[in-house]
């Protein structure tokens, strides 16, 4: 590390709709001194994900909002560079909370929230971030605990060319459901139709709700819920009785000053039942989770991807193109190579 | 029957808002008389239901709307006065959707959907379309089947002092829940308290909201939501995680144009779970919750209350007051007492 320093993003003010790069403000510190019990983790991938927005937004959440002054909170792959804590030996690859810095300090009481990930798992490192991670994590328990699909069922999943709609998709293919997938634009349907979906949506075509229509004759069984808004309504409207929506998301309105609101009207003529879902309910699970998305990828029934921006500095302009749908799976900032290597 | 005549409500055109009497004809035809396989009903309680506003509305439900020219759908009890259904004889009494009007058709591809009722109930014979009919029903599998109450939890209940609230509430209590019921007035809010309930909210008091507050002091497991709008986003900010809301109803949007919405962001973050219910899906195990609230209300734990309006001429202003919570328990009309003895 030596005459290194530490880049951190702190929150400098709370962002109004958009997330413009002056929102946060870019310092320049000393790489911390671990301490004992402590080891020192170079960031390698950041994961941009929509619950970023949610975090630096002053209400009510699921975990507390990033206060202004602190370092913005994001998920992160690194790997320890010094250590005084023997379960973390240096070389060790982490993952965790390890915030949109260069260096984090993991264990003892003020590290931040992090883990060794098993070695010998299938893919590029950055899949732990992905397929292998979070969002393949929450693909996995949204829609198999909460969703509960049955072969034959109809599954629509919206942001189906995202990291998280992408394995949904795969994993209800593999359980034998009628997958419908909604992505923006034909290379991004075009792809998630190489996943093997059954029919994809393209909701930039201005036809595109008597795309859904025909791609769900037999109505909606079960939706894995992404984006919200209009999406939502149209496919809330054409659930059957008794159908199940996953409300894993609502990235269409997380710019938005308004709480996102849904036909609860539908809900009730249709008796469905909506479930809200959050992954960290399932900590205690991931390892059951990542063995099968292992087992699947490694079998090739399941594909990982991502989109891949370098360098730390371009996180804030980066999250904003999950906004814009200019990412294809999972995005992640390329922060730093393992500097030593990986076990 | 002799010179009398049956008068009928029939639908004229499709309300706008509150309901208009004039949104009815009210018109006098020849009494039918029952063919092979039919039994002639007199209605003797015709109920007033928050759904019958539902039901002249041209939107998808969960029944055909009732159409222009038709008679108005209703639920009520009535006796045999002629038959010539084996099944029916005359002095039974039945129950089921007879309409707004004096005499209707059962059995046969042309009567109503109706069946006789068992005899040695307790209570008043209203009660059938009350604690002991639909809306008992209604709050016996919406609390106990979709809301699953534990012993111990925080259960709120919206129109506690109504029809189906004022039975969610003494089924809460009786499974040992804390019981905090939602009403209008000090009237009604008194005669909850009287009901076993642990607390009740005034919503026309200015300060219905601090009462929320004070009154679930743990937060709420359990909602029963029956009204919707302000007062559901009330109840919904202040549910506890993974809580649970029973979608039976809506009334305070009945009457709008807007379909109804509700906060989507709190399924999310709180990781609700939203349930649409309609009673008449358990129409097969209808036996087993009359014979457990009858067997409450003979114990003296379950107690059934009703606003009783005289004359079926009243029908549609007497709906109205659903809507102006102008009713303590069920609303039910008189149109005639039983020509027969009760069996």
């Amino acid at each position: 590390m030596g005459d290194d320093l530490n880049r951190r993003f702190l929150l400098r003010r709370r962002p109004v709709g958009r997330i413009r790069p002056d929102d946060f403000e870019l310092v320049h510190e000393p790489v911390p001194v671990p301490g004992p019990g402590e080891a020192l983790v170079r960031t390698c991938f950041l994961s941009l994900d929509p619950t970023n927005r949610i975090w630096v937004e002053d209400t009510e959440q699921y975990m507390p909002p990033v206060q202004l002054g602190e370092v913005m909170r994001g998920a992160a792959l690194g790997q320890v560079v010094a250590s005084r804590e023997p379960s973390l030996p240096v070389g060790t690859i982490v993952s965790g909370l390890l915030g949109w810095q260069d260096y984090a300090i993991v264990g003892g009481p003020r590290g931040v929230m992090a883990q060794a990930v098993p070695p010998g798992l299938p893919g590029p490192l950055s899949a732990l971030l992905g397929t292998l991670g979070i969002t393949g994590i929450t693909a996995y328990f949204g829609l198999l605990d909460v969703g509960r699909p049955r072969a034959g069922e109809t599954v629509v999943v919206s942001a189906a060319a995202g990291a998280t709609g992408s394995v949904v998709g795969q994993i209800a293919r593999i359980h034998g459901c009628r997958v419908v997938g909604i992505a923006g634009g034909p290379a991004k349907c075009a792809w998630v139709r190489e996943l093997g979906f059954d029919a994809v949506v393209d909701y930039k075509a201005p036809d595109w709700r008597d795309q859904l229509a025909a791609a769900t004759p037999e109505g909606i069984d079960l939706s894995f819920e992404n984006v919200g808004g209009a999406i939502m309504d149209a496919v809330m409207a054409r659930m059957n009785l008794h159908g199940r929506v996953v409300l894993c998301g609502m990235i269409s309105g997380y710019n938005a000053a308004e709480p996102m609101r849904g036909r609860f009207d539908l809900v009730l003529m249709k008796r469905l039942r909506v479930e809200g879902f959050i992954v960290l309910d399932y900590l205690p699970r991931f390892p059951e989770a990542i063995g099968q998305l292992a087992e699947w990828m490694r079998a090739g029934t399941l594909v990982h991807r991502e989109t891949v921006v370098e360098g730390l500095e371009r996180a804030p302009e980066a999250l904003n193109m999950l906004f814009d749908g200019a990412n294809v799976g999972k995005l992640v900032l390329r922060v730093a190579e393992p500097p030593l290597p990986v076990p």
